[in-house]
């Protein structure tokens, strides 16, 4: 077959400025592609509510690629190995309770979920600030490329609308400093000691709306808390995930 | 339920110290994570073959995950549809014979299905140099953990047997530029000019054998044979990942 | 007046990518924004011909923008003072022959040229490779976002087509090293000693079509050619880009 | 013609040197080339008075070049219609009341017209402090290569006398931020959050006398304030810049 | 003999992991391989105490290898002058009391002396948390690769539990400063000015078990407490290592 | 005990300044402080022999901490087994003739060893150059600071005299690499691919004198050569030690 | 002339390690080779006071190299005219009571007369801490190399005791900010706004003993008494060298 | 005295614009502020002819700030102590013919004698190429200034004139790589082994005129002509400025 590399070009510039018009205006937009993020769009695009995921990086996934002290291997306990089975990720038991999976089929795995259930992704993309206007809630993101930032380099952003914001930055907890970074009473008081137990059992709890429009989720909820940290075991993350999706989709009314 | 720290750890530990040792000796190690070699990791576990997939950086994926200029769209012709829809990876028709996907599903479903082949990955780890013995044959790969390299230290690496070596390493063909780097008469003539049509028809003549035991698959393939370079699309990374993956279960009599 | 912010964002999304779809393909793409690219940028738009100029860095202008040691005073003699007035650019006699302007405003008032006769501007833009098919002509530019390579990143690029290329990007005269590491014939013998007087005498007769459709301009014609360098002195600049806009058209038939 | 390179060194540093002596004591000094200070430049030198524009980079143009995300265009409203058109600048209508423009258009055009009005131009010249004597009035800005703080070498400063003293600098509000530090009264608000409508409204108000001899203007008059930001709409900052240039002639009588 | 690679590599892989599998439960973990770490896990390990050392760099020994101002030779008091000749550290008179010895025996010969006790070193090995639960003691160390913290990436840590935690870790009391981090009452005080008699008196009295589980040895100690600095003697250093040892040992009740 | 900071600092430099004039004249300067370099000063010094290791970083033991992959174990086979139990350094049987140590355990025993034989070390110094003078031989060293150098700061070396030099530098060879640069007809070719078995078989061959007064020996010594190199097995390093030196005493008539 | 390398290093050695030990006691330490400790320098040992100067860089000289933005020149006024006569120091009359030196001739006709006048140097030094025993006052410095410090490497530094010390460091300050630092109630208030009639007026008041043995001049005295600043005028740095040298002449009853 | 920041500031501008505009032709410029181009220069001065030294640094003195490893002293032999008295540096015998001074005082006196004869300074200036017309001739410089260039900006130089350029830059021979690298046959061989004796001998041989109108002196003459290096001994240095200025000075008819 005569390729034309012009075609080619002009294919991809075509498509994406459909979808980045497309989804300037959306239901919710998840801010970060770690285990609780990618669970949480998956499960919001399953209801076909219109989301998408931003991240930072090139690569999709988080801090689940390295696995435990970059041993490509993961630990999930018995209260979520249902949504590895949702998933398709395989798993070998351990001991009681205690599953192991491959980090590269876990990561891999969600990202293909949330795919499948039409999730569109902005990857190499920042979120620099958000928009609140006169409701006082957070009802969008201001955005730029990542290299532009790597670079040093003065460029204006773009701003998306959203209903909800999911926080899904994991111990930094982006957007949340933002929001409390420009004056208002919302306070991140920063990830605990280690205490894996206590960790996976709270942060459900701490699973929630923070801010008018802003929901937290996975170890950004913990860190917003003060609660404690867990290492890598990954149960919480995906039901902190899971639960998000519900408590966003229930104030959307789907 | 309650969670233990040290049976986290134990766990990884464990885990991957047995897969570790159950790979040091391997049928295929495919080195490199992009397209190519994803595709064809994914084809030779379909068969049953015993592979490893290394890649330098954290996650998996390579050049696809930005698609064009980080327009997150890829291209592929119609020559390769058939594995678009072999791995579940959605597309649109853009103009006839050309269909534009997405980038980050493209990466996560070819990931994903080299997972559920059973292929393993070795992620953050740099192929510092190969193993050639009396026989001449590339017959295992020099290994390293890639943060040890990014930090400038200096640690020794361990030793992987296996039968063959995909090189699918993109533009750089790291592979077979060590082979050359030791005085052989092995040639990396470097990729040339942008001329999509023929370096997406040529890409799968030069997938093939290139020193004893090391076949070359995807750019990697292009980069050794001087041929031209395509861009965005990417039906001849995934034809030629296929074609590697026949070649070597051929020799290997599978 | 209401602002609506995702009005303005679509705006621009929408604006740009009718003008990137729109020169994926265009007459003439001059690589570089010094004093012979503007000059030739402006004087070929003013003949109608569509074309745009690619340049590395956010802002147009290349070196002119520092005058000598970053005193912004630069010097242009008696044969090229009609362009300074053709351009509107106010200067001084400070001996005879010798008119001195300020560094700013040449750059200001020739890029404000360019644009009001049409030409339109990709920054942020490094040309990464050329597309040279089986006619054997430079026929289109591989481009890539400046930050991108900053930032060390690997992300595929794009593809324009063109009729002609004009090489304008100074002493490293980039289009044309990348045509000469192909393994082409050109040979780009780098600049000379400092010699004004020789150096602005002989960059006219060196600003021609190296390579099938790849013209050089500027420095880079000198560079090319292994002439001497001339220093803060900018009237060869401006007549060499006259002078690749005039051969250029004429090739065209304009 | 012959040419002599001692010559052309010469005329630059003898009209430099009588530019610098000339305006080492001004009417007013606008820090930051960016759209705001370049219209209020624009506008006070048409009025005669006697100004200059001190900018940290090698160009002029701030952070206009880059456009929104690098699409190198930049929206303006209904209420700013009449500047483009006065400075010359295209646009086209995207939606009502909304107008969109090339950033390198803009950039130019503004820069340009200042220099036809008679502003004199430092660029690559960093602001690290300011003068304030016995009568508690900003009179003067302690200024240096920027290239040497870049370098991170020990040299002195030079000093310029002014009467006046106008922060462009955008949402870093430079100048004002060196007076916070001295343990004034002043202090720098900070950028609020994205809310464009409320932020182009508001500017005008904030564009004021903040400190004695100190004027402020653009987005450092925002971030002063403490006021919302805008993204790539321009409207304001050609506003705020008029405003400025008004408010500064009417203090020094003209 | 003939080799065989994959032997090599897998002796080392199955001996560490069985290691770090046998330590990740362990009586007391020393966090930091400098004079009183070092000279603690010895007196430790000879009490048939089951310790582990871990070190951030690459190589044990810590401040000392570099005497005073890389002029490789340290200075040891009388009262200590038992301590040298315990681990057979040779040394020369200098003055009444003084003793000087080489840098590079003191710390070869302190680290084979651990090594001979049975402890074993963890090196290249960060402690980047630790794990407090339910009783409030430090009982557990959360531990990454150094280079992976040099390299910037994000990876999972492991932790590793143990009875008794001894920061050795010099002026930065590492571990002391992150219990301090995360809000408890417990407060490093730095280092005071140089006096080194006064410094050396006092070291004993300030080591102590300064938060529950933890006890701090060495310049940790005084810098905890506020104490003076004392330079390149060493005297103390060994003295509160081997106090160290007497009172976890007496806890153990061993 | 009342403590004089003075007195100590002057303890440190009139016991080096004796040992730095004393070393400037000695009879083998041995360059690298690995395994090899270690164990040949450690065997020079128990004959008596005058000579001093220089060690290029702060700390002695060059690429042996980090065992394989940062897993702190090394393998010793069986031929060198007897070297073990010379510096006592405990080992475990991993397979018949695979003997499995710790990489603290050897580096520390055998830099101990040495120090108890008399060899003084200078640490934190690079060998930038070597003496070759009328006959020829290369006599002495010319030596830096290594953060001078690391500073990159131009500061003069001092130059040491020995009547022979031992490259114990590893794979970079840095005092073969310093001769052959000069232009000599010394050839240092590289090592080659991984090949344990030949590799530690043929390393005794290698080390020789390779030009006047210049021994080579370890990793360099196959550097050197061209051989196969051979991963983190050891035993062929201290074998090769172990016969420089007595290729070096036999020259000096010990 | 026949030269032995070894004997030209020996001689520095000896000669250099004589210098230490005897200046590890003395009556002076000046930090800092800027203006104000040159004079201060030149005069103390003028009196025949036993004194240091410490300079960080490997220049004398401080800030007085680079003039006026790099322009090599400085003024000095009336006041201190006297001054540069007795230095030596060329100068020409710009206007009444403005002189202008070349600031090359300045440093080392200051730093000349230092030398003859027998003042040591230690160049290269950084001062890390102060010795501060019972009797509260600062009786001595802490120095290290500065290339370890700007190598990040740990070693341990020397003391050396003086009566005085005198900060000379400029508007860093750094001996007084080293005392603040420690928790005492010494302030550095910073250097206030450009104003160099009142900064040069107040400069000679502010040269007084600010903590017990720490005597503070030049820059360094303004930046304590948060004084203004002044520019290249260099007059009131050499009148406060003066001074303090006098200061503290007179408590040494000398 | 009342002080006015501005006049301080014209006074500088003023007074060095005239400096430049005069050097700008002159008889000799020599390139490089270490002992052999400070000699070169004083000893120039000191005969009437119009010289300048360029020196790349902010600070004059080149090498011999550090004297030998950061150990403050320099050797002279006998052959030159007359210089170290012409120019008044103080020495002590070390050994029969070896004298030691302080490099800062030897660095001082040079560059104090060298002002005093009127020798002009441009430091902080880089020489980025030559001038040479159709003569042949080197007859200029091409000068930047060195932040410029540390800092990675693209600014046009200057160009001074003179008759005789010495290069002085030590052993990267600096202008005489640059004449090199045009394509002359001018070969700079680089400087040989360590042997002090011969290259102090030679030096004064290799001080000839290596290309017309360039003199190369000190460590560059024994750098051009492959000869030996020598260490921190400085007679030969001395000696090759002192021949160097006599040659040039006869050519000029002095």
């Amino acid at each position: 077959m005569d390729l034309d590399e012009v075609t080619i070009s002009r294919a991809i510039v075509q498509e994406q400025s459909r979808v980045l018009l497309e989804y300037m205006e959306m239901d919710v937009a998840i801010v970060g592609g770690g285990p609780s993020g990618l669970a949480c769009a998956a499960l919001l695009g399953e209801r076909g509510i219109k989301c998408a995921l931003i991240e930072k990086k090139l690569s999709i996934g988080g801090g689940m690629w390295g696995g435990g002290m970059m041993f490509p291997r993961i630990v999930v306990q018995e209260e979520a190995r249902r949504l590895l089975d949702r998933f398709g990720i395989a798993y070998r038991e351990h001991a009681p309770g205690y599953y192991v999976a491959s980090s590269v089929e876990a990561v891999s795995k969600l990202t293909a979920a949330a795919c499948s259930a039409g999730v569109e992704f902005f990857n190499l993309t920042t979120v620099e600030d958000v928009m609140v206007k006169g409701d006082g809630r957070v009802s969008g993101l201001v955005i730029n490329w990542t290299p532009v930032e790597m670079a040093g380099l003065h460029v204006d952003p773009f701003t998306l609308a959203c209903s909800y914001t999911i926080d899904a930055t994991g111990h930094d907890a982006v957007v949340a400093r933002l929001v409390e970074a420009k004056g208002t009473d919302l306070a991140v008081k920063g990830e605990g000691f280690m205490w894996a137990g206590r960790a996976e059992t709270n942060i459900i709890r701490h699973t929630r709306e923070i801010y008018p429009g802003l929901v937290v989720t996975g170890m950004a909820a913990n860190a917003v808390a003060g609660e404690n940290r867990m290492g890598p075991i990954f149960g919480g993350m995906l039901l902190s995930g899971e639960f998000a999706a519900g408590l966003v989709a229930e104030r959307l009314g789907r």
